[in-house]
């Protein structure tokens, strides 16, 4: 890509600062400041003040504050895609493949609350969103690497029931519920090892089973 | 309250039309305003042009913008909290008792999405909340209701595991999952016998179960 960083050939006095690290401090800064101001009322000069670099700078990786959110986005995708790749990849019994996946997306998530909160108010908000992007992306992609591991423990045994759309959205709702209470601050967050025993009620139920053999009323 | 409707006492030539009617027109187009336009956006001139009332008829109810907003909110939380005391009430098996919470509270949320999305943009978006609203409310109210199923369930034999807290967490995040799918356009909808399949891998458990008597590998 055009504004990709040109990291083997570092300029440390030319005043557009293409490197890498300025990228990410940009990268960052953006995320802070469409947080705390919204997207709409955030500044060029602010990022870039919080950043400690200049606006060609900005301008130089990024072309706009339209670049920016883009490229915010892109690289929280292309994390969470990392993510399930990982978890897709992970061999081992189905509870530890999803006690395993949770774990990643639950740090994945607490680690960038703010990320977060910009996705979520802005494309949950008012009006047209800034940058084309699909939420629902995430979902989708969540929902099919659960239905592989779903159908894999299928045939291995150790999954006896739900449909890959079905657990792929309880396990998202869990792991929502959990994590939302990090985005807003009356919210009691949620330490892993709570959120492991959330979803270990999906793993194993919460009432008594109904089906023969299982059936010790 | 001030502003309570005077319905004994019809005027319908008064300019503030000081009915109830008014008032619940006010609420809708409220709700509908701030959530197409954002809070800040909406104007009251908007607003009584989408209801058909004057002004001052907004004034009369509401005191202002703020006093419309704080009403709405007040309306959803009234709303919420009679479906969570119909279900604390409700007798029955847990199974019953916590699919039939469900349903009424998927219900409540399908019927009012503009409300749900703009209570969320509001306290999950930038900068202070123009009114004060404690949005965690809805799930300490819901966990406590919950608890107190579970607690029932627990003593009554068919709740197998789950801590109250951990049970509404779980709950909880089901619900928001998958009345989410409604709240933004790229989702995929999920009807109400697709929530209950979801619900229904909470209280089965999605796999086998590993403690004594129930484990058949």
């Amino acid at each position: 890509m055009s504004h990709d960083p040109v990291r083997s050939q570092p300029l440390p006095t030319f005043p557009i600062e293409p490197d890498e690290q300025t990228r990410q401090r940009l990268l960052r800064a953006g995320v802070h400041v469409f947080d705390r101001k919204g997207y709409d009322a955030a500044s060029v000069r602010e990022i870039v003040e919080r950043a400690g670099v200049t606006k060609p700078a900005l301008y130089y990786h990024f072309q706009s504050k339209e670049g920016l959110l883009r490229a915010i986005l892109e690289e929280g995708w292309r994390q969470f895609d990392a993510t399930l790749e990982r978890a897709a990849a992970r061999p081992g019994p189905t509870r530890a493949r999803l006690e395993a996946l949770g774990d990643d997306l639950y740090g994945l998530f607490s680690g960038n609350v703010p990320f977060v909160r910009v996705a979520h108010t802005l494309f949950l908000g008012p009006g047209d969103t800034p940058v084309p992007f699909d939420l629902a992306a995430f979902d989708r992609s969540l929902e099919r690497t659960i239905g592989r591991i779903v159908q894999e423990g299928l045939a291995r045994g150790d999954v006896v029931r739900g449909e890959p759309r079905t657990v792929a959205l309880a396990f998202g709702g869990i792991l929502g519920a959990c994590a939302a209470r990090q985005l807003h601050p009356p919210y009691r967050a949620m330490d892993p090892d709570e959120f492991r025993q959330v979803l270990g009620l999906l793993f194993d139920g919460v009432l008594r089973r109904e089906i023969p053999g299982e059936n010790r009323s």
